[in-house]
């Protein structure tokens, strides 16, 4: 990530020993809107699918990933081109075979935003748009590889120590090596970035051989955007929700919390866990 | 908040002494459909404005406080009823005389939910829409108050302690005693159920001689949401976005982050703030 993220500032750290003016560095968060464009020849038009507060930088890997975590395109293969209109405006130009229903979209994307805005309806829909279940007991991680997870992060992650603002994602291989990072003040943003990274390098869909590691809570959201992509393991730092545990449960993914020093919590799936 | 916010699930606790089998407590995440009804007599009809995941308890708070916050109702006085009409759907009856523009609501809606996705006009919105620009250096808190905060807050959850996994908001009144508290597994949800809350037990708007104390960090929407409650100072555990800092200055707020034992960083409105 680009210095653009960071803005410098002045602030007053207050303590029992008085005031000192210091400078301190913030996470920049700024709306991005995602546009697609689609249709064929003189029906070809453009469409804002949604504005979305992020941390600019892989802003592209951003768009590609909500696009597809939202089941907008199916693969990376839809996308034509990415262009900038403005500054904080993207153009994902789609393919003309790729068919959008704009009032069908709007309607999902009302009830059902990428960050955590809902309906009962979602957890049925994510269960019949995703075709990705994942294989039970593959791939197979020791409690050693899992230990290990959140400080390879950690090293990885330079952003974080500065701010103390960003959420991290990564993508770990089958061999507990990371292959994606990807940060953003919002968790699932940094999530959509990660996922949709994986798409633009030509990772192949379903990611089934892969481990996504969260470096905060695990909410519903992640999980869907995990299930969208076939990733068969979650692994949060902090607390899964009930919801997210259910989902993961019945597309029979494994969803690890807690995930801190040597010691994490495996609420399901506990057969891609092999004790050492 | 009562017991129908934790679900306890069968999880295991991986250590390199083994796998231990245990109950955990996983907060609830579940949907919930906030309609309101407007209109004079026979024009009069429903309409959903959002449906959000939150953990369940103090739902109307939660719909009273997400409709002021969002522009939609300008106190409680507009709202005629309360009523659920199923499990997780809850009507909000306005009082005919509360003129709702439908399209504008659904577009506004659309690029600003209470969630974080947001558009730059939600920056300009904001200010447009409140009324409720604070007095400057009013009211004045001491350092010794502002230290304590986090503290109060802390004893005063007890669901936090067994889950992990709930943000916390309170507000504090001008002696630094913390009046309402209220949590959720969004911040943003917390946020606004501390707001209806306070609507709902007829504080007088604005509520300019509070504080709100919110347990993570602080990202635009909450300093949004104080903004249009009038509340004049925003403390976060956590580190404040560039763009809540924007605002926050904009308006003339204390915004106060990274508020931690006895010590924090005060990065705008430090006029509210007496060292003892």
């Amino acid at each position: 990530m680009s210095i653009k993220h960071i803005r410098e500032v002045n602030t007053q750290t207050v303590t029992p020993a008085g005031i000192i003016a210091k400078p301190d560095m913030l996470v920049v968060e700024e709306p991005m809107e995602i546009r697609i464009s689609h249709g064929v020849g003189a029906a070809r038009r453009q469409l804002r699918v949604a504005v979305t507060m992020r941390t600019p930088g892989d802003d592209e890997d951003l768009a590609a990933g909500f696009l597809f975590t939202e089941g907008i395109i199916p693969d990376f293969s839809a996308v034509m081109a990415v262009k900038w209109l403005e500054e904080n405006t993207l153009l994902i130009e789609l393919h003309p075979g790729i068919r959008v229903e704009e009032e069908r979209l709007t309607r999902h994307l009302f009830i059902s935003s990428s960050c955590g805005l809902c309906g009962k309806a979602s957890l049925d829909a994510v269960q019949t748009v995703s075709c990705y279940f994942p294989a039970p007991g593959k791939p197979v991680f020791s409690d050693t590889q899992i230990y290990h997870l959140p400080t390879i992060l950690r090293i990885a992650q330079t952003t974080f120590e500065s701010t103390g603002g960003l959420h991290a994602a990564g993508l770990f291989d089958a061999q507990g090596h990371l292959t994606i990072l990807r940060e953003d003040v919002g968790r699932h943003n940094a999530v959509d970035k990660v996922i949709g990274a994986a798409l633009r390098n030509a990772y192949p869909l379903p990611f089934r051989e892969n481990a996504l590691l969260v470096s905060g809570r695990a909410g519903f959201e992640l999980v869907q955007k995990a299930v969208m992509a076939g990733i068969p393991l979650l692994a949060a730092v902090g607390a899964p929700s009930s919801l997210a545990l259910e989902l993961a449960e019945s597309t029979g993914m494994t969803l690890i919390g807690f995930l801190r020093g040597k010691r994490f919590n495996i609420y399901t799936g506990a057969d891609r866990i092999r004790p050492i």
